[in-house]
């Protein structure tokens, strides 16, 4: 019923996470109210990413270059934080805390969803870590069974290095009401509790 | 601190309506995973939009033909219904309900948002009404006082003419529970009150 140029953009729109039918036709109308150069932008937006943004060989993380900005910065600090993807790393480096370098696996062990530990890319950070020498590697994944399980993994290979393995905390977030936080994550804040001063 | 080619991506969302920076990232992280000829398709899509899509020079819609395929079916009704925007013409035209010509209006009267009657494209629809022997014409407008406005300002210069001119019945939304019905559209309900049977 719509053109069929219309219908195009909408089933594009659709193949978005969370984007169905009625939001797909209203951003369709919208792309149809932009100015044209604005529309060009977005087209070759789209068509660069695919084009320019690859793998970095080293890291796993995205570039436009040959290695990526991180890991070509010999001034960071010797520590490795192991992510879960690609976003992130670029979430740590927004926050501006963290000084080390990355890791990005490809997701987590999860046998559930036929994930096994040969699909996670984990020779590539074996590789890495016996061949650069880091003083710590961080586990930065989500507090989930899939993300204990790979931790877990990583640190058997590495027991027979002396290498200081850590991963983030968990515990209560910052500002959360008691009240409302599960039981999971309570009896772990109780479990980890930590010494004041 | 993102490559270029995803700081483009991520504007280009955000050009979207209601698209902020947090989502503008995960869409933009989701077409990092798309295939590539899907990625290309998207494009493509909204390149061709602005090349082949273009307004109906009879009824101000869209079309990628000379004139659009409601416009050169000549088996429709002969009544017409005036729309504010190219959406409400696939709207009803999904609904199928209607089988009449349309004439889309560039938006309402507004005086407050310093639309006249002479911004909305009026003069062309005075001359499609004047050429074409319409039985009925009908304002299909949201309920609003630009709504109004415009209903009543067409209405009085067509006032010399004998075309039946009506507009959508308003009232109760169908379901509706009449406790959470706003009083304005309950008064509009009570005045507009039908015979039954």
């Amino acid at each position: 019923m719509y053109p069929s140029s219309i219908n195009d953009l909408i089933e594009s729109f659709k193949m978005l996470p969370g984007i169905g039918e009625k939001t797909a036709e209203r951003l369709c109308f919208s792309i149809l109210d932009m100015e044209d150069e604005n529309v060009e932008f977005f087209s070759e937006s789209l068509k660069q990413i695919k084009e320019k943004i690859h793998r970095c060989p080293n890291c796993n993380s995205i570039t436009e270059n040959d290695i990526c900005d991180i890991c070509v910065d010999t001034t960071r600090e010797k520590s490795l934080c192991v992510v879960e993807d690609i976003k992130s790393v670029f979430l740590f480096e927004k926050m501006g805390v963290f000084k080390g370098y990355y890791h990005v696996l490809d997701g987590l062990i999860s046998p559930i969803d036929g994930i096994n530990p040969e699909d996670i890319g984990l020779e590539k950070l074996m590789d890495r870590i016996k061949k650069d020498k880091y003083q710590e590697i961080i586990f930065a994944f989500k507090p989930s069974i899939e993300g204990e399980t790979t931790s877990l993994y990583i640190k058997k290979i590495l027991s027979d290095t002396d290498i200081k393995i850590t991963q983030l905390a968990s515990g209560l977030p910052m500002g959360a009401d008691i009240e409302y936080i599960d039981s999971l994550t309570l009896e772990r804040a109780l479990s980890d509790r930590k010494e004041i001063g």
